[in-house]
């Protein structure tokens, strides 16, 4: 079979991504403090963001939408990889990418700052721009969205973190939660592809910055929520990780926060032991929760909406008139069926 | 005796950039978060990077330039907070500005957070200046200044962090890591008002520009050797601190570098034990170290330092031609006199 074209021009996106990150924004001293902020960088990484804002300049614009949309391809990814690291020290993970997350390596402290370097070199990134004659009002819109963004991830790992202390979380709220901390980021990427095509950023390109915005926005909607399934009905052989591994681990998922809102009497009771993290783990009383999870409407309700968000997605590329690259375009409309089709 | 023009103008745009700070940027949900990335700005601080901004803007553009100065000016006390959040957790440091610091509130984790949160919001404060009518090309200019700053800021921790793990730093070195640590804010800090004067900044600017620029940085040098000398040499009485308490600490503090650099024999072995924190504490050891430190000329050349640094940033004040408000360039001399003069 040959290769999709998302995935060829994920691939050459994502080695001119890492060509510029490594030898244009990521140097400085002492070198220590700049290895340790690509530690995560380095170790892998589909560049997904990346790919959004370059293949968005590319079907806007062509082959200079992408020049100019490289530094803002960059910015993107060095701000993903910057909430990895804080987001592995707040929870304690160990291991990402298949290597030791940067805390492990580092110390906590020098984490910290190495996380905070990585956010800088966002900015940095798109500073950049300036050099390939990008024009003020083009950096300047920039500037704010990778800001819009960034203000919205931490407001969305506030509430991640918030939600861990309580038991029953409403899905609406697990909604608007998983828009802020992944949402944000892909509607910031695709928004950025759209100020690259734009020779300069006047009203006449408001209405495609919004739909753009919103395609970049339901692919991360679609994508997590495609998450959530894939951690209790996954098939273990393709994700790598156990079956009803979320379920094990406690974690409050569409799923299960849609199940516990539909679930009446002992199914209920079943899912609540779910959030409070008191199942015994036993496969017996893991079936009877994935059959509740089923019964109450909660896996239909869920591939629905991860469904529906790509289609709209998908909708929005074809609705556009200003097409310059058909090509793109394409692989656009292919990573929103990817994120809902995906097996691991 | 009546109040300085620095005191009066310090205190008079502290609570203007307070009142915006809280009324229109560091709003939003969760407020436990915001309340998180404020715990240390509202518990205190001189607000004297703000100070430089609007002044700098009033100085050079008068009570307009002060007007488009706001934003910027909140954007640098903001980022000033966000790295003492996470400076704090890095130093494992108790209490600041009378309070416990944000980890002690709230949690190594959530500080973290509140540190990124605080951090993007000083990046929405300069977003903000959009608002005010402020130009595209000052606006990237903006974001570019702060971007430098942030960057330098992290390279500047870094290098700080490293020290910690040798016993001896050349004190050049020492001199441009509290460059990065200090100087760079305020550097960005002075940059961004005569941003904030500018209509709109062209290369007529960039002379101005860049003398202020070394106004900020050597107003931050004269700073951080000031507080250098008063943890060595400060009367108790004043400073809050005991006497000698950087060396109690094995501090590495210009006064010991340099001195380490030019003394000999037993004096070197004693100024190495302060550096290999091997010191007793006992009051007359404290004497014979400070002595060397004294015969070294470590104390004079640190006092003639700052001295000349605090000369020079008087002198670009001097220099200025385009001073529009003669009152702020006189608060801007002060400042520069202040920092050296100081007692605490």
């Amino acid at each position: 079979m040959s290769e999709s074209v998302l995935e060829r021009l994920r691939r050459k996106y994502a080695s001119r991504v890492d060509w510029f990150v490594y030898t244009e924004i990521a140097r400085g001293s002492p070198p220590e403090v700049y290895e340790a902020a690509l530690h995560l960088y380095r170790a892998g990484g589909k560049r997904v963001r990346p790919f959004v804002v370059m293949a968005t300049a590319r079907m806007l614009a062509g082959s200079e939408g992408e020049m100019y949309a490289l530094p803002y391809a960059a910015a993107v990814e060095l701000f993903h990889n910057f909430t990895l690291i804080h987001d592995d020290i707040m929870d304690k993970d160990d291991f990402r990418r298949g290597v030791p997350t940067t805390h492990k390596v580092y110390g906590e402290a020098f984490a910290i700052l190495a996380g905070d370097l990585a956010y800088a070199l966002s900015y940095r990134a798109i500073s950049h721009a300036r050099n390939l004659g990008e024009k003020p009002t083009n950096l300047a819109w920039a500037f704010n969205i990778l800001t819009e963004a960034a203000v919205r991830v931490s407001e969305g790992q506030a509430m991640d973190m918030m939600f861990e202390e309580k038991t029953v979380v409403d899905y609406h709220d697990y909604l608007k939660m998983i828009y802020l901390k992944t949402g944000a980021l892909l509607e910031a990427s695709a928004k950025l592809g759209v100020v690259a095509a734009a020779e300069e950023l006047d009203q006449g390109w408001m209405p495609i910055l919004e739909a753009m915005g919103t395609y970049g926005k339901y692919v991360g909607l679609a994508f997590q929520i495609r998450d959530d399934i894939l951690g209790v009905f996954g098939d273990p052989r393709k994700t790598g990780k156990p079956r009803y591994n979320d379920l094990i681990r406690g974690k409050k998922t569409l799923l299960v926060l849609y199940a516990y809102r539909h679930a009446e009497g002992e199914a209920k009771e079943l899912i609540r032991r779910v959030l409070e993290r008191k199942l015994t783990g036993d496969p017996e009383e893991l079936e009877k929760v994935a059959n509740v999870i089923r019964e109450t409407g909660a896996l239909s309700y869920a591939e629905d909406l991860a469904r529906r968000f790509a289609d709209e997605a998908i909708q929005i590329i074809d609705e556009i008139r200003e097409v310059e690259d058909e090509e793109a375009a394409e692989a656009l409309k292919e990573l929103a069926r990817f994120v809902v089709e995906r097996e691991k």
